[in-house]
């Protein structure tokens, strides 16, 4: 039988349609973000909107992500690590006859619990991708509005962190004093020189508030060209999450770091990284994420 | 003669008129801050509705803040730290006739040039307040929307460091995801209690956009109540501001803190420090750059 399986997160919802045999016979990416929706909104737009345009009218459906949250369209709780990734396939919670959400992770966090939702089914589907992945100590960086630093042991989350990375970089980009110290448009947001020069401000990851400030220190005493300020931004901020959380990781100190998600996001973060002397290795997060939903819509049965 | 003085800062201009004793004439706050002003508009803005509304036309003016900026009126320059603050009243620059700005002040900050504008003003009627301020080491510790920590030394300005803690508070207030943690209103915004667990959850002051998610985790678990979320996050960001930038302050660590702002602020500031066994004093903000203003006016000659 055929499935619709969606990564239905804040800002968007990815859909695809999964043959009998396996086969993805339709996607599509639809504006429909958790972050947007009205409540109870949910389920009229997946019915109304999301399955005729796929073709997918009374087919079983599987979804994760923000759906699965108390903005989205049925709280699917969480599971708590330590975790074995099979686990979440027996945790499924039925927002309607025929759909059903992945559960989140809860752990034990840098400063009080910590929570992800989306960025489990990632971890099930990048955990099949290769056998070794599943053996030892591994450490996955998942880079995005909120980075997800996951600690994980023969296949099992032993715990992680969330850092606002990403969203603190948007924040400051548009709508604080920051902004002002911009060029026009956003054309050297590439430009690794001005990236370096933020990575070597994070210093130790301390005192962040005021490390931000150099930006608009450097940009008056002409220092930094406008156009390199959100690179530099940028720099500043994946700097200090580095240097800030790696040294956290303990025993996961030791081993090669496993960035999953936007290629391009992803090249900073090994950027910086490398700087600190660690080896990374990449997966691409969308196909973590279809190749997650399929996996545990497989153990579901 | 009488003399009109500004403080004209990025959100409100606060105007007095001086009489040739030394009393206090007139006093308005305006809604023309330098953010919401278009280039250019400052002069009239100033000749057309500031002046009539306070009865000073013609009189000579004196000003402080953004306003100096090249936002602003007239870019009316920096100079540079270590510095004797009387050096700021023969370094004022002309915008328009009888129209005179304080400059503003640089130095090598933690992460780069730093810069000030607004505070020296306030630093100078602080100085003058009490002559005990003007010898010996003082840590002055002025928060706000860019807090600033200034170190002291026989009046003389050595350094400083900018963090942006305010700043950040708003935008995750105002726009994170963040927000969504709160509840109706900000009615438990002096909440102790919340803000104490945002004082511990800051720890060292390091990974802060880590440390930041503990907001929603707590949110999500339990531990937090929704109405406490935003005295939890001043606490968090205050706390690691405190404990990123206290330690680095060298010889200025054995001395009590001089707080300069808004009362009710620098109550949390107290509060942060006496939870590390700092000692602070208090003075108001706006009584001493109206002092400062006074002093930089008369030393001008």
């Amino acid at each position: 039988v055929a499935v619709l399986l969606g990564d239905w997160g804040t800002s968007s919802l990815r859909a695809w349609v999964i043959g009998p045999d396996g086969d993805v016979l339709a996607f599509r990416r639809f504006p429909l973000g958790v972050g947007a929706l009205g409540p109870g909104e949910a389920a009229a737009r997946f019915e109304d909107d999301v399955r005729p345009a796929l073709e997918a009218r009374g087919m079983p459906a599987l979804l994760s992500g923000m759906i699965g949250s108390n903005l989205g369209w049925a709280a699917a709780g969480y599971v708590d690590c330590p975790i074995s990734l099979d686990v979440i396939a027996k945790s499924l919670t039925s927002a309607a006859p025929g759909v059903r959400i992945v559960p989140g992770l809860r752990c034990a966090g840098l400063a009080g619990p910590d929570v992800m939702r989306g960025e489990e089914t990632q971890l099930v589907g990048w955990l099949v991708g290769e056998p070794a992945r599943g053996s030892g100590r591994r450490l996955v960086c998942l880079p995005g509005t909120h980075a997800k630093w996951v600690r994980m042991v023969d296949g099992r989350v032993e715990g992680f962190i969330t850092a606002m990375t990403g969203e603190l970089y948007a924040l400051l980009n548009a709508h604080g004093t920051l902004r002002f110290s911009h060029g026009p448009g956003d054309a050297a947001v590439n430009d690794a020189e001005a990236f370096d020069q933020g990575l070597e401000a994070a210093g130790d990851g301390g005192a962040l508030a005021a490390r931000l400030f150099s930006v608009r220190g450097r940009i008056v005493a002409g220092e930094l060209a406008p156009n390199g300020s959100a690179a530099y931004l940028s720099g500043l901020l994946i700097g200090a999450e580095v240097a800030g959380l790696h040294p956290l990781m303990g025993a996961w100190t030791d081993a090669p770091v496993d960035l999953v998600g936007d290629a391009a996001l992803c090249a900073w973060y090994a950027r910086a990284f490398d700087k600190r002397g660690v080896a990374t290795r990449f997966a691409d997060g969308e196909a973590v994420a279809l190749a997650g939903l399929r996996e545990i819509w497989r153990l579901a049965g």
